[in-house]
């Protein structure tokens, strides 16, 4: 865990999302990933759900059970000293003693912080209601300081992501959902697949805490998200479909041309077993 | 475990050791990594114990537990169709019971095939003895025979990789060990870290069974091996600290320069969902 506390780590996770700049965190799914992660200098390691997920050979949403998700998170808050933030999905039940000990064991798993998303995974129905999010939002908070870890809630709504509703009424429908959830104690508020730049500035003055975007391709640079006022962006399971799609083109390349041309030499054997040690 | 039992995946995996071409294997450490490599076309899949290792946060050599990286195996197989070989190092204990149990841990968890190596991990003393070896390889056999699964056997020797002894006496060396696997029951015999063509065209004659040879940077072409009559190529670690090298320059770049410039955008996360399902 490293010299600091929980309690510590959980503060100064939280005090990332104050500024004086936007918090960049790029999402990792294993060990690896996360010490370079920490190596290049971020204040901070998060997980993508998707990207741990996949690795362990299950589609992304829930399909995952809770404990070889938060054992993946244990591994990695094992090796790294800056705090943790695990993508929790919405937390893998309903009742709320389900959502509490959630919470308990990204803790006891050496996490300080987590996205928590209200999506429900059936798409008939494909958000929670607002007030039962907000209990589990609660339940999340009350969970931590129970523990004395004041768990850095990082509530997510996915009106745009899951398309809900008329395209005209999503921006009203997200600021509504994501200030409910501020109210509830959330300490950051997400809303992933929101890209241009207009609605992004809008969307910061919405709320009423600070918002974490998803930074993904098309989304506007990340100069232009910090000058608009975003305290935190993540990445999402980019970055490791990216690296694996540098392992499937020598894959690729190999069987087509059994040539080794594409295989980068890349970190030396001793640097990897140094790095995870 | 797909349409085919494990005594029928381990007979394939066999016949692949004969021909007519070298069998090339480009080795894995998760799902992901595993479903690309059979997607490709490959017609078995090979993980490798460092890559592995360093993805769950230990450095190589058995510092991983015996059930950790059957877990990682167990994951795999349950995703591809074609024949998994496993690297388990030196098979994580010195008794036959212990050997034993492996070999069944392997099959358990739906792998037909292993390398097994003669490295103790004491640099003071870094082989096993001969002797003890062939029980062990013995041992591995009898537990495939009684379980019906012909299990893949693939012999190293670390006399090249460990540096044993002088130069000149490496090549006698690790034919004397080699052939003695062999007779022990090996199916494949495997050098890693000969790299020079005069010498591996030297070691396929001297040598009463497959070959195996690392290829990495160094190494003569796959064209060159195969000519040599090299039967199996395998790459250890290389492709994953490849891709990893991916993840790390984007990581770097992202903190020094704070653009995404350097992050391709990869496989889409649907096809990546669909890839592991």
């Amino acid at each position: 865990m490293g010299k600091q506390t929980l309690t510590e780590k959980a503060q100064r996770l939280l005090d990332l999302h104050r500024g004086p700049r936007m918090l960049v965190l790029a999402n990792v799914w294993d060990v690896v990933s996360a010490r370079m992660v920490e190596r290049a200098g971020f204040p901070a390691v998060a997980t993508s759900s998707a990207a741990v997920a996949n690795s362990l050979g299950y589609a992304d949403g829930q399909h995952i059970q809770r404990e070889e998700m938060l054992a993946v998170v244990r591994r990695i808050a094992a090796k790294i000293s800056v705090p943790l933030t695990a993508d929790l999905e919405s937390g893998y039940g309903t009742s709320l003693d389900t959502i509490a000990g959630t919470g308990l064991g990204l803790v006891e798993a050496g996490a300080v912080g987590l996205n928590f998303e209200d999506s429900t995974g059936d798409p008939a129905n494909p958000l929670f209601e607002i007030a039962e999010q907000v209990e589990k939002i609660k339940c999340l908070r009350e969970t931590g300081e129970k523990l004395r870890v004041h768990i850095v809630i990082n509530a997510r709504t996915d009106v745009y992501l899951e398309a809900v509703g008329e395209p005209a009424s999503r921006f009203e429908h997200t600021v509504t959902r994501l200030n409910a959830y501020r109210e509830a104690g959330a300490d950051c508020l997400f809303a992933p697949c929101v890209d241009d730049a207009v609605t992004i500035g809008k969307l910061v003055k919405a709320v009423h805490g600070p918002l974490n975007i998803l930074a993904r391709p098309q989304t506007a640079p990340l100069a232009e998200l910090e000058r608009l006022g975003v305290a935190r962006v993540s990445l999402g399971s980019w970055p490791m479909r990216a690296a694996m799609t540098a392992f499937d083109r020598f894959v690729r390349d190999l069987r087509e041309r059994g040539t080794l041309e594409s295989l980068e030499p890349g970190i030396p054997y001793a640097e990897m077993n140094k790095l995870v040690e």
